[in-house]
């Protein structure tokens, strides 16, 4: 099983179709069924405290998803999120990159599912976990 | 039971605290366990084809849940979210501005749970539901 | 807008289908996109200090669900349960029925969310709080 | 980090104090912050067509969780399930045990989380995944 776009192609169409995206998530790496995206929070994503927000963490683990998905399926199909359920367990190290390890369980028919594990760049302990569905339009 | 806060002492507290929140969403009425706050997406919170991203109905649902908390006990508590959970439904009205209606379900001695419902102005069905659970910190 | 079918159609269905499930759940009620469903909790549901188990008032969550979506959309239709999130906020009552409202947030064309309130019988605050997704099959 | 009860120890403490679980669920072995635990679906577990029914592999996925939690953490504390979110993506196999893979993500001073992944014996793809939460009651 191979993905159906390289790590460049997928770079490419990112750039091309979600400018906004890519200046803010960077695809590090991808495999069938798996992808790595990082993000380097600035000050628009932080709370009082130098904390990154709840939020901004959902949004890198749904943008993960969304690009392992079009990793594993190809550009065409266009899939929006239907569910997410994100467990917030540890502060992010400040000033630390934020690495999203997407790990897609299931690619079905008319659903995808898939956990996100997010930490800080070279920390151990997971700051989220998410799941996410995506529905996948019906092929025309 | 009363709110700790008076609708004008949250958003003071709001604009002082959390000025790029304050730019962002509207708190529009609160009350005992229930808030109401919106927003007006613009062109930093749109997809292709002018449709708001999930990750930002999330951090209105999220927000919501975190302003109906200071109003229910008050600004001295830093609470932060453990979970959450959200089911997208349906899309935004292009144009229009979002609601989330905030029910705070449950405060409890170390975590509060609370329910939003997201809809577009003047719209009925709703956009998105989520659950919400804030851990609040021991008092000193 | 009609249920599909009737208080009495939907309890002969059940009782035919599901005999397993006819004995546990009672259907109390039922009007288009809601059902309240009920359960007398028995030795068989009981954790140690007499509490009801998590599983048991989920299971009570899901099923209501399934039967809130019989109703509506007409029993020919074989959906199950792909999502589900649940927070538990509060013990049952001890000796009290189990009161499930659900709430059908959107049936669509592939999937169908509810929301579901459990309580004990005579009791305000909600035991715990579900949303679920049921997949529906397509039509042959 | 070893874990608090051994195997051998925490087989006596469930059957000794949890009969009906011992019954139903078998831990296969513990690990820190990790466990397995599996069960043999009986006519009581499954749904027409002979499905095993959500509602009972969300109860194993509880079970196994409380299992590594106990194991963790020691049988003194009386832990709770606050929140639970399980996506349910294939059927299991006829006639096979479920296991449940429990891997604890936080054990935090109030909240402890965990990831559970749930299979068919033998088989590789996951029935369902399901995190969940459970509080853990102050020292007295």
């Amino acid at each position: 099983m191979n993905t159906k776009l390289t790590l460049e192609e997928l770079r490419a169409f990112i750039a091309r179709e979600f400018p906004q995206m890519a200046d803010v998530y960077r695809v590090d790496a991808i495999a069938p069924m798996w992808a790595r995206v990082s993000m380097m929070p600035d000050e628009r994503h932080l709370r009082p405290g130098a904390t990154v927000s709840g939020p901004v963490i959902f949004g890198l683990a749904d943008c993960g998803m969304y690009f392992a998905l079009l990793a594993t399926i190809g550009p065409e199909a266009l899939a929006v999120t239907t569910n997410g359920s994100i467990d917030f367990m540890r502060k992010p190290l400040p000033g630390r990159a934020l690495i999203a390890e997407v790990t897609l369980l299931k690619v079905g028919r008319v659903l995808a599912v898939g956990d996100v594990a997010v930490r800080s760049e070279g920390a151990d302990g997971m700051i989220a976990r998410a799941t996410l569905t995506y529905s996948i339009p019906p092929k025309k």
